[in-house]
């Protein structure tokens, strides 16, 4: 599709794009009011957020900074280098909510905290309390260890949405100040800057392209392409896990710290999209089909090695061990984006309702007070668990506390990631109650998915003059829908349905109305045969729903001698009781039982006698509900015999 | 059985027992001529060993004791404050050698560092280059870390074997020396030592044993007792990691560490011997029964978890990220040893045998001359090496070079590890060439074992007045066998077995043949279902090989393709061209055509028509022996369907 060229800029939000951005589509403005995601981002706004304050000023953080400022006196205190992001990423979170109700109290916490990291500054620009107050203000001595730049980058997030939220400019003139400066240092050779590096972990990239379209500045922009470019090269030591292995353009597959690979693409992705950077965007597509085709957990999430935090080899995706960061799932969802805009596909999307149902709400506690670093697939019987931010328990805050603050900035923003629009109309990516608009286009949907299937659409606002294109993505897992528009109804075998866009183009009215049904029969999934960890089992999903077993709803004994009986139907049974109101999938299996093997559990293969077991019925729940009950085992993938 | 009670001491080896242990069983003395370890002991002899003083001096561990020794100056060199232990095991492994051979290039070699670190010691006693030169002699401030007890442990375990194989006490006058120290210095409270406490790194306590063993000062069997109680008691962190968990005698299964949970548990299997503690010999049985019933691996390796290097949750075994050290399938020998001439029972001898041939001896290259730290049982098509110690390449030398010298003390002392005697007679535990003896009895045995079943014994010296019991441990994976002993023949069917022991009882005399024959019929192995890892798979073996596919073998394709036709036959193919000298095993499979699936790799369960693939003829080599061609993929566990 052409770009848009004489578009404004984009609504207010994580990405924010200039007339001169050259991508297919464009955000639309959305507002959320009821429903699913309405009611997490409420968690979100009236229990995640406000608990912020407390937690920073508890961990120290708020301490680092004002030790930064001379205003206190003590021991740096925290585990890193790079604890300021978890202010930042928290100033980032509520600068968002603002932009939706201008709560006072929300208000003054973000001013006074504005004012600290302000003060904090050092009169160059510089910031990071680690450094300042740890390192002797030894500066970019330890770019593959020491996090500035990341700092600088959730800083500069932080500054940019700050502004775009409320219009005030402190926070962005600190962003600036800080960029400037890391302008005036960093540089190819010959570029007359004195130092030719990038960090260990990539962010900064994404956050001065952002703040390009913020300012204009078109320094940042090309700052951010320095650094892509430069990674690969080993400026920080030539390893993988700090994407310094090979250069970007060069990757065949995403391969090292999942979050930093992550970041790095998101920023590629922006790139493309500003400059045309054709190579980049090809880049870009290669690595994300290669990442979703080979090393994907079936929630979205992304991670298999806790060891490094690494993406692990293709079809490498192991269960219990899964390391799926939750800030990897929010990569994922950053990095999408990018691509559904820059492209136009819908594919990007089914990614991310993939990964905003499963992977990464995992991470948030129902009651929005609690968190998992990592979200396993599996749970043994029998687990110790190690405690920590890696533990299979929620906990309240980490050590390394990167997840809590990044998930409330997604939620905070959630909306952005919704809808876009172009010239030919308006994209509804993911389904959620609320209005949507782009240009002289808005409609309004209706629905209680992901519970239901049926989503009704009311145009609101249309031209009058000519016709125009609501397209709606039809998820990928999606086998059978119906749709009524006027008069017609279509279904799965005539809907005019192009690479996953139901496109319903009309001459649209204000009261127009469309109603999609998307079929939710629950199903089994089987996976690639090159997926070792879960070869001969099955996964129960139900619309854009994970299942998983927890033991709380097994009693008599653990998971890991279930068989599930895939011949047996699924049945749906909605328990407004359950875990905040889900609708859970029950199936039928058996309990086997596995004969004493003695000391030694390897035997003659095909040895052992078929045993059916004890039948027992099998209550699978949602998996970004699990861990919100008692303590026990889980598991996502079912043996089938 | 009872104690032999007016038994004198066992032979010299590392685990000598005195009139009083109360044992079982005691270590035969052996004489290894000929055959499989016969070769892997000359190359152990010939090629690794008189590398060590090099590799040392390199790598800094002797330059760190000429600085603590006040003979060199600079900087200390290596990354971990145990570096003094590669130069113990090698001493170590020297030691045992010059038991055997008194080549004189080696003896000076060993002369040389013994007096080194004679020279680095503190005048009370204490040894630890690290804390000498690094920490400013801070002693046991950081038992969590620092590794001290660790390093004494292994220095005394080194004097041990230098004195036993030598007659000199140079080297244990230095550890008696450092052993009394650390006696003055810990105890429990109101004991009137300064410190309560236990090392990180269990180590110290087997090694206490032993120098009880050697100088009968029963202060050091005290203090091993005391440090294996104190551990789980939160003294080091409280964690797993550190065997702090749980009290030993409380623990359900083996978890934490694997080298440092085996390293405790063979001084709790010595405690047992040497106390004739009751619940102490229940809790190791409880404890090597449940590690092996859900711990490990096929190959006999064991660890689950690259990250902390942890036996992972029970029937958690991953095959690529099996963290399968070569230091804990060493340890595993150990401490199973210990068990064995504890108890009698021959299930001991079954999980060294595995061990030995499989975990172990992967660990060491075919040359001598490279090594792997972790032993997976899988590299993927596609994989990425991340280098370094923990890469599936084989390696040099390790940052962490624990394994190398510890591969070469266990193989210098191999013979220690390969029979008993009792009042009743010799029990032959594994199947080696050589002249095996133990009191009056005598035999000596011919095989070309692993590759043939068929032992042969000759009984060389036997009391004239009274009969006796040969016993021969028959392996618990062997089906079929058949003894010829004069002029009975016996098979499985009516052979005089007793819980693994083939007992002999005659009236022997010099000249008398015994011949065993066990079948050695390739066979395919299945998993308890638990084992998700390797669900719908089947793994070769043959005798106590366990066998691997090799990419380099199966040109045109990868591995993870491949699928094992379970109901074609087996053939063995003998290749004495190939890596050394071996016996494949030639197996039916088809390379799978897996459709593309596009950039999603799960899709309905059932949809995927059977594939027959296309037929590919498979060679199965002897995992022992896998990287030590050119580098590719690797599979243990094959798919069957």
């Amino acid at each position: 599709m052409p770009r848009t060229r004489s578009a404004p800029p984009s609504p207010a939000g994580p990405v924010r794009l200039g007339p001169d951005s050259r991508t297919a589509l464009r955000p639309a403005a959305v507002a959320v009011d009821a429903g699913f995601w309405h009611d997490r981002r409420e968690t979100n706004a009236r229990v995640s957020l406000p608990q912020g304050p407390g937690l920073l000023e508890s961990a120290g953080n708020l301490h680092n900074l004002r030790l930064a400022a001379g205003t206190a006196e003590g021991e740096f205190r925290g585990a890193y280098p790079f604890v300021d992001t978890d202010v930042y990423k928290w100033l980032e979170a509520a600068a968002w909510q603002l932009a939706q109700d201008g709560s006072e109290e929300l208000t003054a916490h973000v001013d006074r905290i504005v004012s600290l990291v302000a003060a904090a500054q050092q009169p160059d620009g510089y910031l990071n309390t680690w450094f300042q107050l740890v390192k002797g203000g030894e500066r970019y001595q330890d770019l593959r260890w020491g996090h500035e730049l990341y700092c600088a980058g959730h800083l500069i997030q932080a500054a940019v949405a700050h502004h775009r939220a409320t219009g005030r400019s402190e926070l962005l003139d600190v962003a600036v100040r800080f960029a400037d400066h890391v302008d005036s240092v960093f540089g190819p050779p010959g570029s007359g800057r004195p130092v030719d590096g990038v960090d260990g972990h990539p962010e900064v990239e994404t956050a001065l392209v952002e703040l390009y379209r913020e300012t204009g500045e078109r320094r940042y922009l090309d700052l951010a392409g320095y650094f892509v470019d430069r990674h690969g090269h080993g400026l920080v030591g030539g390893e993988a896990y700090c994407q310094d292995r090979v250069p970007l353009r060069e990757a065949a597959n995403v391969e090292g710290h999942a979050v930093r690979q992550l970041y790095l693409l998101a920023a590629a992705a922006d790139l493309a999209a500003e400059t045309g950077d054709a190579e980049l965007r090809t880049v870009n597509e290669r690595l994300w089909q290669a990442m979703t085709a080979t090393k994907t957990h079936l929630t979205g999430g992304l991670g298999a090695h806790h060891d490094r935090e690494d993406f692990g080899d293709p079809y490498e995706l192991p269960n219990e061990r899964a390391y799926c960061e939750t800030c990897a799932a929010i990569a994922s969802v950053q990095w999408s984006w990018r691509l559904a805009l820059l492209t136009g596909e819908a594919r990007y999307s089914d990614l991310i309702e993939r990964t905003l149902y499963n992977g990464f709400l995992a991470g948030v506690s129902l009651d929005g007070e609690r968190w998992l670093y990592v979200n396993p697939l599996q749970v043994r019987d029998g687990h110790t668990d190690p405690g920590g931010d890696q533990s299979a328990r929620r906990t309240r805050w980490f050590r390394c506390a990167c997840c809590p603050p990044n998930a409330m900035r997604l939620l905070a923003s959630l909306e952005h990631y919704l809808a876009s629009g172009d010239e030919q109309g308006l994209q509804i990516h993911q389904f959620v109650t609320g209005r949507y608009s782009a240009g002289p286009y808005a409609v309004r949907a209706e629905t209680d998915y992901p519970w239901e299937g049926t989503v009704a659409f009311t145009v609101e606002e249309s031209p009058r003059d000519r016709p125009w294109t609501l397209s709606v993505r039809i998820p990928h897992w999606c086998r059978e829908f119906r749709v009524r528009c006027g008069s017609g109804t279509y279904d799965q075998t005539d809907a005019p349905v192009e690479g996953g866009w139901l496109r319903l183009e009309r001459d649209w009215a204000p009261g127009d109305r469309v109603v999609l049904e998307l079929g939710l029969e629950p199903r089994l999934t089987a996976a690639d045969p090159r997926v070792d960890a879960v070869r001969g089992c099955a996964a129960i999903e139900r619309g854009p729903l994970v299942y998983c077993l927890e033991q709380v709803d097994h009693l008599g004994g653990g998971l890991d001698d279930i068989v599930l009986d895939a011949t047996r139907p699924l049945a749906v049974k909605h328990r407004p009781d359950l875990l905040g109101g889900v609708t859970t999938v029950v199936a039928g299996g058996r309990r086997r039982r596995i004969p004493d093997a003695g000391w030694w559990p390897y035997g003659p293969a095909g040895d052992t006698a078929p045993d059916d077991g004890e039948p027992v019925e099998l209550t699978a729940v949602p998996y970004y509900a699990w861990a919100n009950r008692e303590d026990g085992s889980m598991r996502v993938w079912l043996p089938t015999s």
